[in-house]
């Protein structure tokens, strides 16, 4: 089972929430146990997981990723002048491996999965592939 | 097959090694071959594979980790003044996905499973799922 | 399905794609739909995912890295001096979860899969294991 989901995003930095898009289809499949992969099909766009109760640790993030990834730098030779969103996808990584128990994500209280937008805003598709076990 | 296990921790930053833990349980299983995901179920903890034979390692890395995500940041808006440790936890990942090979984790000579606390001392839950294949 | 690749880097840091490599192997096993686990078998190397089109995002990225984990730090420990290529790995992750859909990799059009060497040049194994699903 492998679905497609189209995200468009509003910001040049965004954490935007998934996790209820990415359950709902594993209900849908009737999934009890196993494994899904969440992935960005993106470069300046990645997936992590991460606090889903106070919106400040999401600004807190993007800013904090700006600090030490800076979207101006004098040394980049890239020309489309994003090496930025590149560098903060690999750091949190293109795509995330969740547990899948009775139907539901098994996640921590406090854990949501997010799609990180580094270099929006724009159209955006993330994969989900099950692999029941 | 997944199966939870329980740790506690003793400093803000701490590398415990889990890789026996992960291990001892997959040989129980009698797995032979396949895939493990091991995951924390927090947003201020995480799980890495690095270095298992000099020590210093560890130490290096949590201060370095320190150094690039402070612990205080006059900027950070979180009210619990822990964004530190979820920048750490999205940087190192949420969790790792570890391939088994004859029954144990197929792993480099150096290579150790570890437990990342960013915010301690707590009690803490890491899950592994074994997909056999 | 698991398999053993050697590479020869030639440089401390260097980005390798081995997006071909991996797909040939794919394409050998006949596997329709799965994912595949791509594991560096290292500590001062890691597997990532990015973009495949202009080589300057890789010059960008290793100098990028190289800022923020600096090579030389008047307060690491470990005798080897390698510290920050420990700290990229686990920046970047030791390994990545692909997804395959008939027969290829399912990734983005300016995604590829890298070899990170971060203490090169040496000889180095990355292992790939299917889970076909």
């Amino acid at each position: 089972m492998i679905k497609t989901f189209h995200l468009k995003t509003v910001a040049r930095d965004q954490m935007v929430e998934i996790t209820s898009l990415i359950e709902e289809w594993i209900y849908e499949q009737q999934i009890e146990e196993g494994i899904v992969v969440v992935s960005s099909l993106h470069t300046t766009a990645g997936i992590t997981i991460n606090e889903n109760a106070d919106p400040d640790v999401k600004t807190d993030m993007l800013r904090r990723f700006d600090e030490v990834y800076p979207w101006d730098h004098p040394k980049d030779l890239h020309m489309e002048g994003n090496t930025a969103a590149h560098m903060k996808t690999s750091t949190v990584g293109h795509a995330q491996t969740l547990i899948i128990l009775n139907g539901r994500l098994m996640l921590g209280t406090w854990q949501g999965v997010y799609f990180c937008e580094f270099d929006g805003p724009r159209n955006r598709k993330v994969v989900a592939k099950i692999v029941e076990a």
